[in-house]
């Protein structure tokens, strides 16, 4: 099985940027086209003052900075050209604390921009589906209703189009105090029951827990995800959380762990956070270049590439 | 309006060194000079027990490391052939609790050192002005008297060159308890006129604070810097505070946001910390050579570059 | 003096991996013998779950995850093919707080694993030697009879073999508690008393005090190590912990400063922490490949490389 989805991010708090114009956005396509992505996840048009695209609701209603150019554009186009999904990830406004918005004030804005965007960019033949960006790890209620409310949205504009969600697990590299294996079940449960109807696809991270503790909760997600009608990808996360800094490139020897762990829990697809900064040969991490490399020859190895 | 400057950072205690050599440097220089860079600041000549230059004042004074190499010479060369202005930076003891100076033995030992350096390099043509290498973000009463008298001390010796400083903005994004826009403006205010006739230029780090707070600082300090008979520029910071790690190339959006905010508020000049780790094509961070991509671009779509 | 060891790490807690395949450990091999480096040290065979060769010993009382390849075989035949000798580094159980191991546990398992790797690798022809993995920075009881024990098992194996140590010094820049040299000899004393016998190679690492303390630290090492008919080695380590991030390339100017140090010290042997990160000209941090011209430049200003 190999990673054939990969989450766009060049809108981000805690990634640097790697700085990249249109040409070596069109090169990186082409490379991830080369080894079998189909599938692009932009992770977010928009957070709090800034914003991938230009936007009428998020200029009046968030302020956002000025936009230097529409990556949203760019990324149709490349996602045309070669032949990928390209999912729209939605508009997060990342309130601070002096400028809070109530749950109904964040969904109407987040209906509102979807509306904008569906007009503008919702003909083009790469648009194949929709990612809800609020991230979760258990049970929030306002964070599930909100993605319930957005995803019928979309649901209501785009019948025929998938949504997709990427919860984190609450997991011991991330949080001081983490979640049991039956909690997150039990909460997962109530939380995709919520989101039937509202949701098709859910690829959880899978970087959060120890490599012993990965497979019993991937089994888990798996079961869960298919009770409730929905399709199961795994988030196979090629980044490092294991050292000193947020974030080097992943060693190649634990992306091909929670790879075999993934296959082996039965999910449809691996998809992966991200290629463009982590795997890609021409991301502004060297290691990544090598993890390129080794995720190639193992792939060789496999006869899954010439 | 492009960045017309850039501080020189061989010698600091927070970012990772290029390891340089003279081959480096001057292809460095060469580069800069290619996209307007007419004034290089060294932003300091010495910190603790760490020198850039040959110095007997701070071999027997502060006790100094071995010099491998005489930087300010090269530095004073390589701004020769590429006719920019250079501006050195003054010696910071960074006295450790256990070794303290009062602040008589911090001036006395930066006379003294001043003295050495202008003997030694007064005579060259590139030698444009003095950089005062203390920061501060609010009043302190000790090191502005600091600032003073080096200060008053450069114009004895060289009352036709210009006295630079590039103070930080007690922001957010350095401090648990920023500084309000008001409290800012007077303690401003007081200090600049302690400093009037002993600081001609100042150039204010622009990345403490948040994106949309930074347009009613830039303005409040060209006002102030005016108001107090000195020259305003901007310090455009090329890094990146954003982010879990100290510190990446900035995004090119924040630059370009900053370098407008920076040109609306009527400074003079733009200047960078720094151009070799986060703006070069021959960093040590590969982001950077994007962001020298990205902004050469800019320039070239505003006529600014061939 | 120059460097002529580096510890190899593929497996390690804080050090973001390379992701180097066999061509790039190769080409890294060939570029060590080129500046000098005769011996090869890995830092240890496994650390936890995660081992760097496939061992029954581990598989059974270690629950370790699957091995991807063998970098014991491949670093024994590039440390054939270029003349080098390798030390084998031990395995680390690294007992996480909810699945301990006693002291005797940890010995029993270290020794199974030494039984085993003697009987597949001890034969090969670069195999020169053990490296005790264990490190400590002062008394603790518990860690010096682990490395008394192991090591006693070693020299029972193979009489011939050195088996070597490294230990930290508990200083400045890695504890809130820092030793006094006063209490850091009376401590290695004791431990050196104890090691007699199972310990022939101490090679303390270098990093962890200021550069104006490390010369005593130094001398007061050699000295110790002597005494107990030891020999000293120094780890001058090649990476920077004066910045915000652990960790980048060492500024090669502190490189220099812990060279001459160690020489005047009298130890035997220079050797760092290590190449293939921090100055290898192939390494995922550019600044070491500058590092590694400047060391180069070095040895050459020198007379000791062509």
């Amino acid at each position: 099985m190999r990673i054939s989805g990969t989450f766009l991010d060049e809108i981000t708090h805690d990634i640097p940027s790697n700085n990249w114009g249109r040409a070596e956005w069109a090169e990186d396509f082409r490379i991830m086209k080369s080894i079998g992505i189909d599938t692009v996840i932009m992770i977010r048009a928009g957070v709090g003052r800034t914003a991938v695209c230009p936007s009428q609701v998020l200029s009046e209603q968030a302020d956002i900075f000025p936009v230097y150019e529409d990556l949203v554009e760019l990324f149709l186009d490349l996602a045309e050209e070669n032949e990928m999904a390209f999912f729209f990830g939605t508009y997060d406004s990342a309130t601070r604390p002096s400028r809070e918005r109530t749950l109904d004030q964040e969904v109407q804005l987040g209906k509102d921009f979807i509306d904008e965007v569906w007009q503008k960019y919702g003909h083009r033949s790469a648009f194949k589906g929709w990612y809800l960006t609020f991230e979760l790890g258990k049970m929030e209620k306002h964070r599930v209703e909100c993605l319930r409310q957005l995803g019928a949205h979309c649901k209501g504009l785009s019948p025929h189009l998938p949504n997709m969600i990427s919860p984190y697990l609450h997991g011991r590299k991330l949080v001081d105090d983490p979640i049991s294996l039956d909690q997150h079940c039990e909460d997962w449960n109530e939380i995709l029951g919520v989101l039937a109807g509202a949701v098709d696809i859910v690829a959880f991270q899978d970087g959060q827990v120890d490599y012993d503790d990965l497979p019993d909760f991937l089994r888990a997600n798996r079961e869960l995800i298919t009770k409730h009608g929905m399709q199961a990808w795994s988030n196979v996360e090629s980044f490092d959380r294991d050292v000193p800094f947020d974030f080097p490139p992943l060693d190649w020897r634990k992306l091909w762990w929670k790879m075999q762990a993934a296959e082996q829990s039965g999910v449809e697809k691996l998809i992966t956070f991200e290629f463009s900064h982590f795997m890609s040969p021409n991301s502004c991490w060297p290691a990544a270049k090598n993890l390129f490399n080794r995720y190639c020859d193992h792939l060789r190895k496999a006869g899954e590439l010439d």
